[in-house]
This record gives C-alpha cells, sequence and structure tokens, in this order.
C-alpha cells in the first residue's frame, strides 16, 4: 500500500495521495466534496493556463521583492510554463462548480505548481518545506484575487476567439449578400407582405448585425483587462508588501501581452461580479441576435411546397426516420438551442451575482463556469452556422419574384402620388377580386402602363437613399 | 388648518392625517416611504376585499374567544363588510411594493376598518381607546399570517376568473375546429412540410392545449386552500390564545365559501413562497402556451401573398400609418406580449422568493403584485383574443388543398408499402424536377390511378387510430 | 482501409463507417453535423435504456400486427434487452444538443439495435434488407413519437431518484429537528430579532419544505405517463394501423412497469411541450426551496465570531488559502450554486417550448438535456448536503439562549396584556438604554418577578396552537 | 347626438368620435382594440414629448423639400410644440401595450397633431383634406421608424435622469465613507469573519460600483443616438426623397440638442432591437449591484440585539404590526424588490427581442413598456434610497472595533513570519479553548506584547498598498 501513497496533512487530519499525483491533500479533499458536474476544471485549457499566467506573473513580483530565492523561483516559473505549454491538465480535478469561492481551484494550482517544482529541484513530492503550496505559489496571493483575475483573463482570451468565429460568421452572410443582391423579393412586417427589397439586403442585415455585436463585445472585451491581483483576502492587500501590487500587474502584462490595470478600489473589485454580469448581457444580446437570425433563415427557408420557399439550405442529413425526402433545416435549429442556453446562463448568473454578499461573491466558480461553456458553446455553433448553413445557401429567384408581382402591398409606392386614402381603397379591391394591383390601376386608368412600370421598378423601392450617410461600424476587424 | 386635520401619533413622532381619512398614521407613513409604481393597492380590489374577508374571520374567532365585546365586533363586521362590497377603495392607499413585508397594507387595512367602526359606533375618528388598529383590529393577528392569507383568497379567486376567460377561449377554438373539420391541409414540423392534417384537427389542438392548462391551474388553485393563518409573527402563534387558530380558520370558512384549512407547520408555512413560484410556474406554463398559439396563428395567416395564407384573422384597424390596405394581426401580436411580461414576472418571483431569509420572506408584496398583474392582464387579453380574433377566422381552403396536392412528403403514406429508402429517392427527384409525386409515381407504373387515389385518400392520412383509446381531460369545467 | 471500414449511403450519398460500428450513416452524418457539447447522449444512461424500451415495446405491438416476423422480432428484442443492460452506451455518439428534434438520436438508436439485432443472427451490419433502421426497428414509428416518449420515460426514473434524494434530505433534517427540540433561539423576520422559537422548530421547517416538494414532484410525475406513441410524424398516426397504438402502449406498459397512457389528443400531445415547462417549474421550486435552506445555513453559521453563530457547520476543507483556520459553508454554497444553475435551465426550458411551432417542438433536445442535467446535478448536491454537511450539525446553545435574553421584541408576548403602544414604549427605551426589557419591567413594576418569569417562559412562547389542527402532507413515501 | 359627435371613416369602416377629442378613428380602434394595461401611454410623458419631437424634425425636413406648405408647417409645428410643452397628453388614450408593433401610438400622435394643427389654422376636426395623420404628419415616415426613434429619444432622456438619481446615491455613500472612515470592523467572506478593515472602506465600495455603473451607463447611452428615421417601412426609405433622411436627422438634432446620427444599415437598424437588450442588460447591471448592497445593508443592520448590528438604518415606521418597537430596514427592502423586476424586465425584453421576425419586430411596444417603467422605478427607488435610509445611517463603533478583537482570523497577518500551518494551528486552538488569538500568541510567548501589537495594528491591516496605482474611473459627472 505505502509505496502507492503518499501522506499529507492539513489542520483538519491527513489524507493519503497517490505518490505520483502532483496535487495534494486540499484537492483531495475538494475531489471528494464537490461531486457536482462530473466534470474537472481542465474542461477548460485556457481556464487552467490563465490560472498558470497568474501564479508566474505572481512568483516573479515575489522573486524581485526579494521573498523568493532563485532557486524557488525557477523551478515556480518552469513548472508554470509547463502548464501552459499544455501539461499536467489531468492533475486538475476538482469539479468546475465548488464551494469555497474558488479556494479548490487555486489549491489544486499551488499544489500542482509546488509538486512539479519540487520534482524539477529533485525533491519529493509533499516536500512542502522547500516549496509550499500557500507559503511560496501562493505568496502575497488570496483565491478571492487570484481567481478571478484567471477568469478574466481566460475571458479576454475566449472572447478574442468568439470574435474570431463572429467576424467569419459575418463575412460568410456579406458574401452571399453579394451573391443575392439582384434577388429581389418581398420584405415583410409583421410577417404580412410589406415592399420589396433585395435577399442581398436581407443577407447584408445579418452581417451588419453580427458586426455591431463584434464592436459590443470588443467594448466589453476592454472592461476585463481591470483585475484585482494583489487584493489578497478583501481588498485590503493584507500579507502583502507595499510595492507588490505594481509589481504583480507589470509582470501580469509581460506574462501575458495583454496590458491588464490594478482596478482603483481593490476592495470593491474583489466582492464586485458587475464585470462578469456585463459580459454575460452581452452574450445574450449576441445569442439573441444570432437566433433572430436561424429563426429567419428556418421561415425563409420552410416549405418547399407549403412554406415560403425563397432560399434553400444546404441538406445535410435525413430528416425524418418516417417521412422519406424530408429535409430540416437542423443547423439553424441547433444553434437557436445554443443560444436559448446562452440565454438561460444569463439568468443564472444574475442570479448568482445578486447572492453575493459583503467582501466576496462565492458563487464565482459557477459564473465562471457557464460564462465559458455560453462561450466555447456559440464559438462551436457559429463555426458550424457558417460552414454548414450560410455558406451553401441558394435562392429561389423566381419564387422571390413573384411574391413581389401579386403583392398587394406594391399599392405603398404610390402612396405619395395618390394619398393613404385612395391607395388603401386600392388594395382593398385587389384582395377582395384577388387581382393584382397592378391590373386595377391600368383598369381605372389611374396611370399609363409606362408610367405605372416605372413608378413600380423595383430599383426605385429597394435603396431610396443615399447610403454614403449613415453611421457605419462595419468590419470591425 | 386645524379644522382640516387630525393628530396621529406612534413611537416615531406623531403626523398630521386629514380629518375625514380613515387610515391613519402607519398608513401615512408608508405612503411617504414608498412612492415606487405611483398606483397603491387599490389596484386590485379583489384583494382589499380578500384582506378584509380575514380581518371579519379573525373578529369573529377573537369575539367567540370573549377578546372583542359585542358592540366593538358589531362595528368591525359591518366595516369589513362594506368594504367587501366595495366601499372605501381609496382609502387604500399604500403603493402595492413596498418594504416591510405588507406591514403597510395590513395596517392600512387595519386602521381604515378602525376608523370606520368608530365612525359606525358614533366616535371620532382616531378614538383608538375603543377600537384600535392593533389592539384590535389585528388581534392574534400579524402581517406575517394574514397578508399570506389575503393574498391566497385574492389569487384562489382571480384563477377562477383565469379559468372562466381560459375556457371561454377553449371554447371558441373548439368551435372553429368543428368550422374547420373538413379542411384539409398540409401539417409542418419544423417548418417544413411534413404529412396532411385537417385545419380542424389544429384547431382542436389549441383547445386541448388550453383544457389541459385548466387542469393545472384548478390542480394549482387548491393548493391555495392552505393558510397560516393564527400563525401570527413567526409561526409559533405567540400572542394568540390555543383555540385561536382554530376558529379564525372555520370563520374564514364562513365568510368565504372556500374550505380552507391550516397548514400543519404553522413556521414553515409563513416563510415558505413555494406555493406563490408554484402557481407563478403554471401561470408561465400557460403564458408558453398561448404564446405559442398566437405564434401559430400569425404564422398561418402570414402573407396574403407572400405568406401561407391557410387563414385570415378578422382586420381590426389599419395596419400601418404607410402601407396602405395592410392589416397586421394586432390581436395575437399583443397576446404574446401579455405572455412575455408572465415569463419575466416569473423571472422576479423567482428570485424574490428566493431571497427569503429565516423566518419570513420580505419580498411577499412584490411577489403578489406580479402574480396579481400576470393573472389581470393575462384574462384581459385571452378574452380580446377569443372575441376580436379567434370567433372571426376564416379559412382558405383551396389554398390549404393546394399544398398538399404539390407536396412531396405524400411520400410518407407509401413507407410501408414501399420502404424508406424508396421513398426516399421518389421524393428527391420531385423536388428536383419540380413534378407532382403523384405523377411520377404513375409514370413508373408502381401504383394503377386507382390503387394510388386510394392509398393517398386525406381520409386514410389525417386520422389513423382509434379516438376512443386516449387520456382525455377535455371540457374541465 | 477497406479492411476497418463499410460503406452506408443514403439519398445524400454514401459514408465510410468503422467496420465493428453499431450505428451507421445517419449516426455518422449527426454526429459530424452537431459538435456543440463536446459530449454525447450517452451521458444519459437512462435516456439509452429509455429508447430501448420504447424500441421494444413497438417491435413487440409491430409483431402481435404481423408485421415483425418471429426471427426479426427475437433479434430486436434481444438486442433492445442488451442496450437495456447497460451494453453499447460507447455506440450512442450522437451530440445531445442537436438539430433536428431528435432524428438523430431516434436514429442512432436504430441503427445500433438494427446492426446488433443483424449481429445475432448472424448478418453482416449493414445488412438492411434483413433488418432496416427505418423500415423494421423504426416501423410504425416517427422520431416525433418515439423520442418524447423516451425523454418522459427517463423523467419518471430521474424524478423518482430525485424524491429518494429529497426523502433522504428532508429524514436528515428530521433527525437534526428532533435533536435541537430544546434549543430555544431567537426567531428573525427581515432579518431583525422577532420573537422566540427552538432550533428544532427550525430544522422541522426544512424538512416540511422537502416534505411539500416532493408531493409536488410526485403529482408531476404523474402527468409524465401520458404519451404521445403511436402519434408518428404529427399525432395522425400516419403508417400505422389503426390497431397499433394500443399494442404499443400496452407493451409499453409491459416493458416499464409503469402505467403508461396514451394521450388523448395526439396531435396536440405531439406538439406540446407544456409537460416540461411543467416539470422543470417543478424542479425549479424545488431548487428555489433548497437555496433559501442553504441561505439560511449560512447565515445562521456566520461568524464565529462576528456572525450569528447559532449552529456549526462540519468543516470539510481549508477555507481559505491565505486566512489560516478559516473554515467555509463550502457545502451549502455548491448547492446554491446548483439551485441557480436549475433557475437558469428553467428559463432556458420556458424560451426553448415557447419557440415550438405548428405541430412540433424542434427544441425537445435541449429541453431533455436541460432537465435531465438538472435532475442529476441536484439528486448529487441533494445527497452532498444531507452527507456531508446537515448531519454533521451542531448547536452554540448558549448563544441561542444569549439571543433571546438580550431580545427587545419579548416584549411582544405582553402585547395582549399591555397593548401595543405601551409595549412599544418599553422597547424603545431598551434599546436607548441599552438594558433588558426584563430589568425595565421590573424597574416599573409592571409585573412582578414571578409574573414576568412565567410571561416570558420560552414554553410560553414557542408553541402556541394545538399541533394537531393542520394539514399535514409530512412525510411522504 | 350629432352635437356631441364627429365621423371619421378609414377603409375599414366609420366611427363616431367625441366631437372635442383631438385623436381620431384610428385611436380609437386601438382603444377599443388593446385592453391590457388599463393605463395609457402618457403614462409616460417623456414618450409623449420624444415622439412630438420627431413630427417636428420630420415636418421640418419635408417643408424644406417643398412637400409641405408654409401654412401646413407652421400650424403643425406650433402643435408639436404645445405637446413638448406638457399639453394634450389626456389625447394619447391607447394602451402601451398594443399590437401592431406601435402604429397606434404613432397614429394617435398623427391624429393629435393633425388636428390640432387644423384647429390652430380654423379648421373643424378631421378636415384631412387640409391636414392629413397620414399623408401630412407621417409624411416620408413609418411606424417602423418614427416609433423606435422616439423610444431612443425617450431613453436618452431617462437614462440621463437615472445617472443624476444614481450620482446622488453615490456622493452619498461617499459621504458616509467619510463619515466612517476611522470605524475598524471585520471584513467577511463567504460571511465568515475575515481580515480588518474600515467602515468606510465599505461604504466607499458602494460607491464605486455605482460609479462604474454610472460609466457604463453613458456608454450605452451613447448607442442610442443610432436612429433609423428615413427608413420608412422597411429600412428602403420608400415613399421618401433621397435627400430627406440627412434632412431630418439634421432637424432631429435641432429639435432635440443632441447629436442623433442616421444608422449605417437602415434595413438592419428597422428590425434590430440589439440596443434595447443592450440597454436592458445594463438595467439590470446597475439592479444587481444596488441590489446587492441593499442586502449588505439589511445585513450589517441585522439585530439589534441578534444580528450583526454594525449599522442603525434610520427607523421610519412600526416595523410589525404585532411586534412592539420592532423597526425593519423598509427602504433596503423595496429596493430589492425594484431591482427583482428589472431582472424579471430583462427576460421579458429578452424573449420579445427573440421573437422579432424578418424585417421588423413587433413587439417593440412591450419593450419599450418595460424599459421606461424600470427606468421610472429605478430612479424613485434610489432617491428614496439616499435621502430615507443612507444618509441617516449611525455606525455601531464599538460593536465593529469587538468583533476585530475576537476574532480568530488576525492569525491571518502573521502568515507571512508564521507560515500558513502554524498559523492554522493558532487559529484551531482559539477556536476550541474559545480564546483569544492575541492571548494564546502571548502564551506561546511567539512575540513579546509589543512586537505583536504593532504586527495586529488595524492600520497595517486595512490598506495595504499604495492607492494611487489604480485605475479610478472614479466620479463620473
Amino acid at each position: 500500500m505505502e509505496e502507492f501513497f503518499r501522506i499529507e496533512k492539513d489542520f483538519l487530519g491527513e489524507k493519503k495521495i497517490e505518490k505520483d499525483a502532483y496535487y495534494g491533500i486540499q484537492t483531495l479533499r475538494a475531489k471528494e466534496n464537490f461531486h457536482i458536474t462530473k466534470t474537472n476544471i481542465s474542461l477548460f485549457p485556457n481556464f487552467i493556463k490563465s490560472l498558470a499566467k497568474v501564479k508566474k506573473a505572481c512568483a516573479l513580483a515575489n522573486h524581485e521583492l526579494g521573498d523568493l530565492t532563485d532557486i524557488q523561483t525557477d523551478a515556480i516559473i518552469q513548472a508554470c510554463n509547463e502548464i501552459i505549454d499544455g501539461k499536467f491538465y489531468d492533475q486538475f480535478i476538482v469539479d468546475p462548480i465548488q464551494g469555497g469561492a474558488g479556494t479548490s481551484t487555486n489549491m489544486n494550482t499551488n499544489e500542482v505548481i509546488a509538486n512539479r517544482a519540487l520534482e524539477i529541484l529533485g525533491y519529493e513530492r509533499s516536500s512542502y518545506d522547500i516549496i509550499h503550496p500557500n507559503n511560496h505559489i501562493n505568496m502575497s496571493q488570496s483565491t478571492n484575487d487570484v481567481y478571478p483575475t484567471a477568469i478574466k483573463l481566460t475571458l479576454f482570451d475566449l472572447i478574442y476567439k468568439l470574435k474570431d468565429s463572429l467576424r467569419f460568421l459575418r463575412d460568410t452572410f456579406n458574401e452571399k449578400s453579394v451573391e443575392f443582391k439582384d434577388v429581389l423579393k418581398m420584405g415583410r412586417t409583421q410577417l404580412q407582405d410589406a415592399v420589396p427589397m433585395t435577399l442581398g439586403q436581407e443577407f447584408k442585415t445579418f452581417a451588419t448585425m453580427i458586426d455591431e455585436d463584434i464592436y459590443r463585445l470588443r467594448e466589453a472585451q476592454a472592461l476585463l483587462k481591470e483585475v484585482n491581483l494583489g487584493a489578497t483576502a478583501i481588498g485590503t492587500g493584507i500579507n502583502t508588501k507595499k510595492e507588490y501590487r505594481r509589481k504583480a500587474i507589470k509582470y501580469l502584462r509581460e506574462v501575458t501581452g495583454v496590458d491588464y490595470v490594478s482596478a482603483g478600489d481593490l476592495i470593491e473589485a474583489t466582492q464586485d461580479t458587475g464585470i462578469f454580469v456585463h459580459i454575460s448581457g452581452i452574450l445574450k444580446r449576441v445569442a439573441i441576435k444570432i437566433s433572430k437570425i436561424c429563426n429567419d433563415l428556418r421561415l425563409l427557408s420552410s416549405g418547399p411546397r407549403a412554406g415560403l420557399n425563397e432560399i434553400n439550405l444546404p441538406p445535410l442529413q435525413p430528416g425524418s426516420s418516417i417521412m422519406p425526402g424530408k429535409v430540416n433545416p437542423v443547423i439553424p435549429e441547433v444553434v437557436n438551442q445554443v443560444a436559448f442556453d446562452v440565454i438561460g446562463a444569463d439568468a443564472t448568473i444574475s442570479i448568482a451575482s445578486e447572492g453575493g454578499q459583503l467582501q466576496l461573491n462565492v458563487f464565482e466558480p459557477l459564473i465562471a463556469y457557464k460564462l465559458f461553456n455560453s462561450i466555447n458553446m456559440m464559438r462551436r455553433a457559429f463555426h458550424t452556422l457558417a460552414t454548414k448553413c450560410v455558406k451553401g445557401i441558394t435562392a429561389n429567384e423566381e419564387v422571390c419574384m413573384n411574391n413581389i408581382l401579386n403583392s398587394v402591398t406594391l399599392v405603398t409606392c404610390l402612396n405619395p402620388i395618390l394619398g393613404y386614402e385612395k391607395s388603401s381603397a386600392l388594395a382593398k379591391e385587389a384582395l377582395a377580386t384577388n387581382k393584382r394591383v397592378y391590373d386595377i390601376i391600368l383598369e381605372q386608368k389611374l396611370f399609363t402602363k409606362e408610367e405605372l412600370d416605372e413608378l413600380l421598378h423595383p430599383r426605385n423601392m429597394v435603396n431610396n437613399y443615399d447610403e454614403k450617410e449613415g453611421n457605419d461600424e462595419d468590419n470591425c476587424d
């Protein structure tokens, strides 16, 4: 037995740990205590890396302040670098949803780094008098500053990637908008026939929506740069030297290449989760937009015979186990579901944030878990949407044009000439007689055919203003 | 000045009150403290009545126990009866959203009843040595039992009315389902053409959905009968005689005509808001269903030329300030919005319920406000939906039938004979060639025309099982 | 290459499948199309079993109707039984969040059963002319009836288990309520000192809350028994024989041992997701209650020196990486987070349900995923709460008693004798002078010491009504 | 009869309208159709003003383009100005929750302005050949551009006011933070004793939180400046001259004094409600923060004898109908409830936004209603919180200091000297023996009294870093 295990102890007692494990007693306790998601924090490799980066920056600051020796520091930095390079993920075994405000995640990190650093220096694991998880790896730190800082680093990176996937999706819609720029179709408000537009305009709208969201994400991302490193337990910086905060932030910038800054009010920054609510709100905004786009894609491709049938989505899989030949809009459908999940996650994050008390919000592990998950699922969903659906969409031009020719609301463009009431009467007659408005107007000799054709020319209807006027954030790169 | 005001005082000081007002100092303080909604509790007449009923039951119990004199009791009962009959609503002036867990609403009620009772007995207002708001009207009571009990009485009545409006809506859909029983149309799954059904079946579905919800409301309503009257401050019944609880409940049953019962665990019943979360969940369920129905009505009536156009909603108002003749589905649209508001109210109620602490949930005023509002808005919306929309719906039979004849998924009914793969191939060919499946089958001589007509007869497709088998809760009255 | 793969094709083309895989082309397409959660449906073993049970029931019905041969049937039943016994889970590879309304899950099941049945009969995989995933395994079925039926079977089982974990938690609280029955303490309303109670009553309240929720779960569970098996594509039962529905349900009852019944309106039952919204609402109710309980446990154990400190939670792990000796309420904290996740899941399910259109709700995969996850997380959380926290709670009796002795609101029990205003004045003086109410009363000679001691005896305050009166659902087993 | 009414007609028929009413037939139809909230749009005077401002800007643009005569224009402008000055609100009678995407609100405005302009010119009401609600007041406009533009104007103004109320609240907290700067107290994480801080720091935190939110509101407010005026029905600008858009925006800037700009993609801007989701998200963020602050105020003032009792909230009203002398934190309680309502409103707005289809979101009336309501309720609540609660808060300095002296986590500050494990052991002993850590250390002679007093001096614990380092957005004015 002894050959397989080593013993560690803390003030609650002692525990046996597998000899080769890099983690220690506190990780093991947490593993036993929190058995909720059946996953562990290595589900989010980016988060593990961020934790190691924070630990590295802190070690460099402590070294500069003379509180870690060169030998200790070199070993700790090497251990951190290895984790940043993707090693030892299997040693991060605690459940992402945990009590204790992230202490278990922080201690898991401290223990893995300590034991790997000891190994590098040629010591046995658990030789904590040489390098101690709390006294050295966690030096000048508390979970309460390290953990939210690592969450912010992670979110910063993940949002970077999310923007990439949104840019790709936007560009795909933009390509389609060019492809469909001459496809005339009926615009609809309240699902009722309105006035003409082009299918290109419809797809351009999707691109513009996404582009605006990229801007909003960029703004929100910038807010993540304010961190509370150096705050320690509650923001008073207890257990740190006065110069520590500045040095830790300096090294954090070096290690990450991102210009992180210290919050002005560290006590506030330690307890406040406003930034996470903010990010979640922006993610929800993105989700709602994309869901609306997917709803539209499903509507426009409905049919093929008893629906709008204006566009065709690429068939990806047989749509039904019983109806042969049926092909369903499975990709927009799955993207809708991701959006709904993000909307629900926002509700969770809101209630978790509201529940914070006094000097700490103890529900940060859940908040981080939901945010990481939402972003990751959206990234996968948006990439799928672009590549497996939008790229392959084709237009049914004839269907689109017939909708215009048959429409009653064509009278709208005669409104400025005939007035609202006369136009309404024409529309009413067209509906009652099931005739075309076009034919009624000629019958009533309101215009000559030539006049009417010019008035009704789609070119006069789909773009009635100078495009150069507007406030254009397009192509946020 | 003196002629217009009287003076009342409490342990925080004294205040001038309009001479004719029935309310007193505590009401006035609350009026000044809570200025949130710009409305007051008389927005909910049913709630005022319920408060008076509870006060009446308590007075009768206290009288029976010898703690109120005959004279006091008679005056109090008369005052309560007058309120129950709809008088003095203008005296209920406190904001429905208030701090203090409803104390202000309770005290408003106590003060109005006390001063009206004093008036009945020929005393000046504020002669509280004769009849005191706390010592007599609130005798053996606390806000913490009176207030939630009155909320439950109110909800019981409001749900009764909500069920009425749902029954009316259900019956309206049922009438339409009979009217449309022979209108064949294409059923759709995932917005894609599926297999035939009748428009009558589609409307019957709406009726069935609503009917199930009436059942669920009835079950939830029954849970409201458990009240905590007699619990007083925290559920220990402090300040009451041991026999009081039973008597108070007995009189509550008499006064209301509803068989209310006492909760088994009064401490739990005083702090728990599970019943309100439950009711809210059921209301949300109703809202979601009705919203789905409205979405369907808007989809089915989309067009008239570039949409599904299977049904016509009655035109109620010009639909557009710019597009002449446009008529929009304004009633389903407004009902959708009510549904969304109810869904949001459920989120509010959830967070308010979760926030209760220890022996009381101090957020009951908000919970009650949202529940009352949700039910009232739904009642109005459902009545509007039935009378101004559903009743007047007409079917476009020809459009419906053409959708079937043109459909590709007709092959589904050949599935059992030809197999899934052959059927799929037929469907694919129909789509590629833009031909009718019917014609392709005859070309390929897979069946004779007679065989095919029989196989494809809608009667064989729209009802393929013995209707008598199912679990039918229909017509819950 | 050829030795490792076999080829399957459908109307969209052909794909290579690993030779040993039991799944087929449609599973593989779905695997490629849906890459959202990085998990697969085998995350929910109960769901896989339920799918196999439904397939088994259908096969038995088809056999009885003469549409499957004895040989086919025996092989299919054996394959189903093996899955029910826990085999082949690694063959269920599709993402639980998927487009297509569950078609991929259904086809994954159909393909695995078909290929295993073929293997049992000695055929090569993909020999679908013998046993075909669609024509035989899915015979008389559609995803649209099979999939929601399997979800209901799963939920029925999971709720059964959830109730077990709630019963265990309830019993644990009940044990504590007995243990603490003589610990007098101050009850609090609005976080302010109210009137006395026992710690036993406080814990009994938690038990009662949970007990009520078990009742509500039981009622909701019963609603799951209504299934739409036999509805096929949209509820018209197309592709089935008229007798099929009854037989399929009969066999479903046999296979599961649960008395499932057929819905009365199959078209409604196929598109309606009200039951899932309902279940989610009840789960949210449970979550809110448990979260409230955890909030209370954290409040009552706050301190140890600067908090309420009435109870001690068992220490489980060092609470802080920086503050030595700190022990945190990590278990209630993690349970709170599970509750918040369930509340968010309810928001997701609501929006997914509202988004269903016409004859199908295409978002059922997400709905099922969230429900399964919520229940599983709650089960684990509640078990943890009972075993790792509640069981080990101890009381600080002295702290509790001192809170009563020092309290001002003791005057409440003098209210019936002295009146509200006099009592208020006493309270005010006690606060102003920082004296005990008890001492002031004696100073003012309002009562003799003997009278006062009797009046203030906790026994007179903590239980002031006849316990036998109430409506007691307790001990729902 | 005739003397009291005039007759108007539209393409659906004719209606009698009160002779003196400024509104017309479409307003009346809407009034009859939408009976949901029992209020009308004049509930939001700011919104009425914004509508008039938009109409005024459009009239000026149409006049400049030669499409309205001088006489018409002058009368219309005067009518608009009168509304902007607060007149005719009683003529705005349509329900804020309405179908039709705001058409009824727009037509109500068009009709009131038309009839008032007619009156100014000496014509009878309804003389629409002179000035027509659609042809002249709504010239070059659609509900779909006018209505969302007016919503944005309103939100811009309301957020301005909301920031004012937040600034006032922030300043009030800042004043308290100065007042309490020397009150030492125990900081708490996870409701457990952590390390010392000052009460001033705690209140400063509240100020900082609010200050950050003011920044976020300011950023969000800026996004409101992009409007879609000139888009008309779907964004193609149909029924306008090419120069109209620029001129209308120019006049909108003049009329409002705010630098509004035209959206770059008007089709997108007409259908997208991302900005409203965004604003709602920020409002929710504010609500969550304030709710957290109120939770803290209630916790810190809990007691007075059996709670934390660190601060006293000013007593505003008797707290209980049964417990004499009880004073409750009624103001934070009511503010919490407003916050919960705002959180629920965000859920409503999210689902309403997601439900938009194709070229329009028909649920804008609900979105506007919820946003206006949320802001108005928050303004009132925050003002109440500042004036009736925060201003009057006092500190219990002795209670605060005793909490520090008795605490166990004092050992934290010895951590850097003694190490985590030794410190833990000291903490454990203090808890077990119920001694002070201070005394144990002296007993064990780990330090001299002088050393220890210096180490434990609060000045060394409450502010351990250079305050000038941080990123300070404070005092956003």
